[in-house]
C-alpha cells in the first residue's frame, strides 16, 4: 500500500519518534535578545530590535524598506490599503491559499475573486489567468471591472505556496496589462527568491509572516516590503495609529492601526534571521533526503522548487498523482497515525462558507490540486 | 507661577532625574517565564502560558472568562461584532477618549456617535447623554435609530478614562432604556473597581489593553471579558481565524482574525499580573504623595476616583481650573523642559480629520476638559 511505502520513506530519513509539522528552533541568540530587551524596559510599540529587525530584513531581502507588524495578515490588509484597494473593489487572489490571504481582502470591504493555480509552482498561472481576464474584464476610464459583477478589479495577490516562487514575470505581465498592482502575499516565503530577486519585492509591495509554523518566528509578527519609500513611510504611519508626531499632542490625521510588531517579539526575529541560511540548507537537505527515499514510490512525487526559482523548501510537499487521489485521506489517516504529522492543503477560498459567493475563474487545477497536497514534516533541523 | 510651582511639587515627591509619563516594571518572574517560554519552543499562537494569563484575568477580574487577544483595539472590534454592531450602524463612544475607541467602531463598517463627559469620572455623562438621546433617538421595532441620520443605534461604549471608573449605574439604565448592549472599554482600568465590582465586567463584554504604556504590559496585548460562556466561545473562535477543530482539515465558518496573544507575550504578561497588587498600592501610594504636594497650589486639583469606585490610578491627573486653562501648553512646555514628562488628554474625536463628520451631543464638559488635563509621571514604583 502506497501510505506504507511512504511511511517507510519518512522512517528512513527522520528515524523513530514522533514528528510535528513544523516547529520552530531557538538555536541562536534568542535568550539573550529577549533578556536584554526586557531589562532595557523597551518591549513594546518602540524600541531597538524593532528598527534593527525592519533593516536586518530590508537588508536581506533587497527591499528597500520593511515595516515589522503585528502579523502575516495585518501586512497583507494595509499593503492591499497602500496599492488603493477600497470598498466593493475586486482583488484577484488564489482559491488555493490560506484563509488570510481571502480575509486580509474581506477586511477592506473589498471582495476576493478567486483564479486557478498551475501544477509546476502551486501558484497563480499566468496564462489560465490571462485567459479569464479577456473574457471577464472590461476597460472603464483608467481601470478594469469584472463584466459580470460591475466592479472594478483593483489588485493582483499571488501567494508562494509552502514556499515555492510563482510565476511571477507571467503575472507581472498580466498586472501590467490589465492595471492591477501586483502584492505578492509572501508569508510562507522568506528565503525564497525568484530569479535571484527576493519573493516579496518585485511587486508594489510584499508581505511577510513570521508566525509560529513559518522557517523564522517572532511568536507572532508580519512584515510589509516594499522599494517605494513614500509607501513604506505611509506603512508605517498607518500601522502605528496615524498619529502625527508631536512632543505631546495627540492628532491623527486618518483611520490608522494598532498594527507595530512589539520590541519583544522583534527581539526574537532578530536572533531568528541570524539563523536564517542555516535554517534554509537544512531544509534544502531534507527536501534531498526525501527525495531519494520517496523516488521509486509509484504515484507520488516530491514537490520540488520551480525551473529559475530558489525554494525555501519551507514545507515539504507530497503531490499524489490523479490516479491515487481519492486515497489522500487513507494516506494522510495512516502517516499522521504513525506520529508523523502531516496536512492535505488548505479548503479552496470558494468552499469556506464566507467566500462561496465570491467571482471565480474556471479552478480546475487548484480543484485537482487540494485532492493531492500532503505536507511533510518539515522543521529545520530534521537533516 | 503656576508652572513653577507644580514642577516644585512634582520634585518634591520625585526627587531629581527625567521621569517618563509611564513605564513598565519588571521585578518579578518576567525573564523566568519568558526563557521557560523560548525553551518549550511554544512562543506562538497556543501555549501553556496563554490558558493561564486567561485564567488568571477571569479570576482576577471576576469575569467568567477572558479571552487573550494581540491588543486592546482587536479586542475591541471583536467585542462590538459580538454585540451586534454592523456595517452603518452608530455606536455611541465619549468624544474623549484615545482614537483607538472610535477606530475599532470604523473598521466594522460603523459610525462612532460622540457623546459627553463629566467632571466627576472624566467618562461618558448619563444624565446628559439621556437627554440627548431623548431628542435624538426614535424607536423602530426592536432598536432605536438616530433620527437625524436614520441609521441604527447599536451598542454604548463607556471609556474608564486614566483608570477612573464612570458612573456604569446611570450607564446601565440608558443602555436597558435604549436597547444598546453596553461594552466597557477597560483598557485603562485593570486593578479599578466600579462598587467593588470589577471595571469591564458590569456590561454585556469588556476589553482591556496590556500595551507597554498600562498598568500591566504583555509587550502587545489586549483581553475580552465577558460573563457569558457563549460570546466567550464566540470571541475565541473569531480570533483564531474562525477555524473548525479537526485532525487536519483547514475549514473556517466565517470570516475571522488572526487575533490571538502570542505565548511569548502571555508569558510576560503572567508575571506582570503576579505584581499588579503590588503595582496598584504604589500607584495609590504616589496619588497621596502627590496630592499632599500639590494641594496648596491656587487653580489645579488632582484627579481622584469617584465615590464608591476604587481607582487604579493608572495615570495621575491634574484638572486645571477654568481660569488658567489658556496656560495649558505653557505648562505643559515647562514641566517637560524640566525633565518631568506630561501630556494633556487627547484630542477630541471631533477634532480629528477622520472623525469630525461624526454624529454628536453638545460636548461641552468634553472641550472644557480637553483644556484642562495635565497626565503626570505616574509608573509604578515611584513611591
Amino acid at each position: 500500500m502506497v501510505a506504507d511505502s511512504i511511511i517507510n520513506a519518512l522512517r528512513n530519513t527522520l528515524g523513530e519518534g514522533n514528528f510535528p509539522l513544523h516547529e520552530p528552533r531557538f538555536a541562536g541568540n534568542e535568550q539573550n535578545y529577549v533578556q536584554e530587551c526586557i531589562a532595557s524596559t523597551y518591549v513594546s510599540s518602540v524600541g531597538a530590535y524593532v528598527d534593527r529587525f525592519e533593516r536586518e530584513l530590508a537588508a536581506y531581502t533587497g527591499a528597500r524598506r520593511a515595516v515589522a507588524v503585528v502579523n502575516g495578515t495585518a501586512a497583507l490588509q494595509v499593503a492591499l490599503q497602500l496599492a488603493g484597494v477600497q470598498v466593493n473593489d475586486e482583488v484577484i487572489v488564489p482559491a488555493l491559499t490560506f484563509v488570510a490571504t481571502a480575509n486580509a481582502v474581506q477586511y477592506l470591504g473589498a471582495v476576493p475573486h478567486l483564479a486557478d493555480s498551475e501544477e509546476a509552482t502551486l501558484g497563480l498561472d499566468p496564462r489560465a489567468l490571462r485567459d479569464w481576464l479577456k473574457s471577464v474584464a472590461e476597460p472603464t476610464g483608467d481601470a478594469y471591472r469584472n463584466r459580470q459583477t460591475g466592479r472594478r478589479l483593483r489588485a493582483l495577490v499571488p501567494m508562494h505556496t509552502f514556499g515555492h516562487p510563482c510565476d511571477l514575470e507571467g503575472l507581472l505581465a498580466v498586472a501590467h496589462d490589465y492595471r492591477l498592482p501586483l502584492i505578492e502575499d509572501a508569508a510562507e516565503s522568506l528565503g525564497s527568491r525568484y530569479q535571484s530577486q527576493h519573493t516579496g519585492t518585485c511587486g508594489l509591495l510584499g508581505t511577510l509572516s513570521f508566525n509560529g509554523n513559518k522557517i523564522i518566528t517572532t511568536g507572532g509578527g508580519g512584515a510589509i516590503l516594499t522599494n517605494d519609500e513614500r509607501l513604506a513611510d505611509h506603512a508605517k504611519h498607518l500601522t502605528t495609529t496615524a498619529k502625527l508626531p508631536h512632543r505631546w499632542d495627540y492628532v491623527h490625521d486618518e483611520v490608522g492601526y494598532n498594527f507595530r510588531m512589539p520590541n519583544l517579539n522583534a527581539a526574537l526575529g532578530c536572533a531568528q534571521l541570524e539563523q536564517l541560511p542555516e535554517f534554509l540548507a537544512s531544509k534544502r537537505r531534507l527536501f534531498e533526503r526525501y527525495q531519494a527515499a520517496l523516488v521509486e514510490i509509484d504515484g507520488v512525487r516530491l514537490m520540488q522548487e520551480p525551473f529559475g526559482c530558489e525554494s525555501n523548501y519551507w514545507l515539504q510537499t507530497l503531490v499524489l498523482s490523479g490516479a491515487i487521489a481519492d486515497q489522500r485521506d487513507g494516506i494522510l489517516q495512516a502517516i499522521n497515525d504513525a506520529g508523523l504529522m502531516t496536512r492535505p492543503a488548505w479548503r479552496l477560498m470558494h468552499q469556506l462558507a464566507p467566500y462561496q459567493e465570491c467571482p471565480r475563474a474556471p479552478l480546475p487545477v487548484a480543484e485537482s490540486l487540494a485532492q493531492r497536497l500532503i505536507n511533510l514534516p518539515s522543521s529545520a533541523g530534521l537533516a
